[in-house]
């Protein structure tokens, strides 16, 4: 079958090397990403899209390779002016980082929607795929943590670390996707899951209204962001023995999404234990721009052929 | 008479540059510098002080000299990243000075009052002097134009070049000053007036509810702006025939202030038409930070006579 709309749900890092490898193997009218904003927060009086930011950057290829969020050859002379003033410098906000933030909260306070900045930011980043943040309304990803309470996402991974103990995961709102997310869903072929953590980069798109009903009636293909029982980035390992009470494994990915998913992409060795849902095994560790592009080519070839 | 209490009322790069003097002349203890905040403004949700921020980083010895504003070595990434995205760049602001403007709003947003934040941000710039804003309200500067109607400052200074003929100054408020400001007048052996803009520095502040009447009963030393009748840096030598319907001079200034000065200091050559007023006549340009301190030295030990 010829893939002719496809849309991906996507986190930061994982997901958007994927996306990457996505836009470079489909035409660019083919693709939209739906992107978490779950870790979205105000810091500094700035409204930050960690998820987006990454997603902007990678797809724009301007983003730090290496150390996965930021821009390539930052510079944070206002970080370190902060820092001299004794302000708040747990998160890292690069130079030319801090243009993106200042143009998007000024919009927001002019109450442009997110979705339509996020358009504009990238079309002045030359990025030819179609980016939709999950929602324009405020749904925060809540950490109910078992020693220190409920911290927002970014307070959680980045201040704390991520060491805090995990019990849960919750969402402060419920709001509507944003214009186009049900539309873009509805008139997919295909739906792919990019390798991202579940619990709060997925999960908060499939908690939005509408968005799971609209999937049931579409081919949703994972890709798994565990890799030999490992994340390859981010906290996800630790999270889903604490949340669902299992080894990390492809298979757990696979019971997380449940009755959702028609196939799932894992990294070859990890196909053990996974059940009710077709499965292609490969390379999926992205290292290179080459492996994202080939991992998309296989991912959608295995598609193509689930759908006949 | 020995000065143990000098008060200075200041505007930015000349206000900033002669306050230095006087810090390196003064115990620290001794001086308390009021400064101009009709020019804030808010951009890219950001409140920016021009003055408040020229004065900091001219008594930290961090600010630019050749420019007049802004941090010396400074970088502008951000700056080259928004014009990347289209967003305005009529206003430059540098990476260390965004961490100024980001901490100030932030706390402003918290419910800080400007002086307090001011405090803060001069202690860790290592700052010993006293620095106050003039207000810790808004009191915008508005430039009314012959041709284009009303500008606020900024816009007309900066984004229109100065370059709209001027009909008149006002500002949108009358707040009382800022906690300290009135205290310190009435505490005063000598108030001084730096070599600042009469009309959109000094005015502003002489405006604000109970300082004129504060400085009637003080001893009030003006150092002339105007060199030979041009101005040293900014509008002023085009705002005083557009305002006062005079040429230029050190002799507008004294009229301008009236009866309000007990003595001027001016530069050497332009003591002429100078009337009802002592006049002490010196190089007043300040080329470098020993000139600074020789200016303030000589103007205060002109004071001192004069107070007897």
């Amino acid at each position: 079958m010829k893939l002719e709309r496809v849309v991906a749900l996507s986190g930061g890092v994982g997901g958007g090397r994927f996306l990457d490898g996505l836009a470079r193997e489909l035409p660019s009218a083919a693709l939209t990403a739906i992107v978490n904003t779950g870790d979205d927060f105000e810091h500094l009086g700035l409204y930050v899209c960690p998820d987006l930011d990454t997603v902007m950057y990678t797809l724009a290829a301007v983003g730090d390779e290496l150390r996965g969020w930021g821009l390539a050859g930052e510079t944070f002379a206002a970080m370190a002016m902060l820092r001299q003033y004794g302000g708040p410098d747990w998160f890292h906000l690069g130079d030319r980082d801090l243009a993106t933030h200042l143009l998007r909260t000024a919009e927001l306070r002019r109450g442009e929607s997110l979705s339509a900045i996020t358009t504009r930011l990238c079309g002045a980043l030359g990025i030819a795929v179609r980016v939709l943040p999950m929602t324009d309304a405020p749904c925060r990803t809540l950490v109910e943590t078992v020693d220190e309470g409920t911290l927002t996402f970014q307070d959680w991974l980045v201040r704390r670390g991520a060491r805090p103990a995990v019990r849960g995961i919750r969402w402060d709102a419920r709001p509507p996707p944003a214009e186009g997310v049900l539309e873009a869903i509805g008139a997919a072929d295909l739906v792919l899951i990019a390798p991202s953590n579940p619990y709060v980069s997925i999960d908060p798109i499939l908690g939005l209204d509408g968005v799971r009903a609209a999937l049931a009636a579409k081919p949703v293909v994972a890709v798994s962001p565990i890799v030999h029982g490992r994340a390859v980035k981010g906290p996800l390992a630790t999270m889903i023995p604490a949340l669902a009470g299992v080894a990390p494994s492809a298979a757990a990915i696979a019971r997380h999404y449940g009755a959702l998913l028609r196939g799932i992409v894992v990294e070859r060795g990890d196909e053990r234990q996974i059940e009710g849902v077709a499965v292609y095994a490969t390379d999926t560790v992205m290292r290179s721009r080459a492996d994202r592009q080939r991992l998309a080519r296989e991912t959608l070839a295995f598609a193509a052929e689930l759908l006949g």
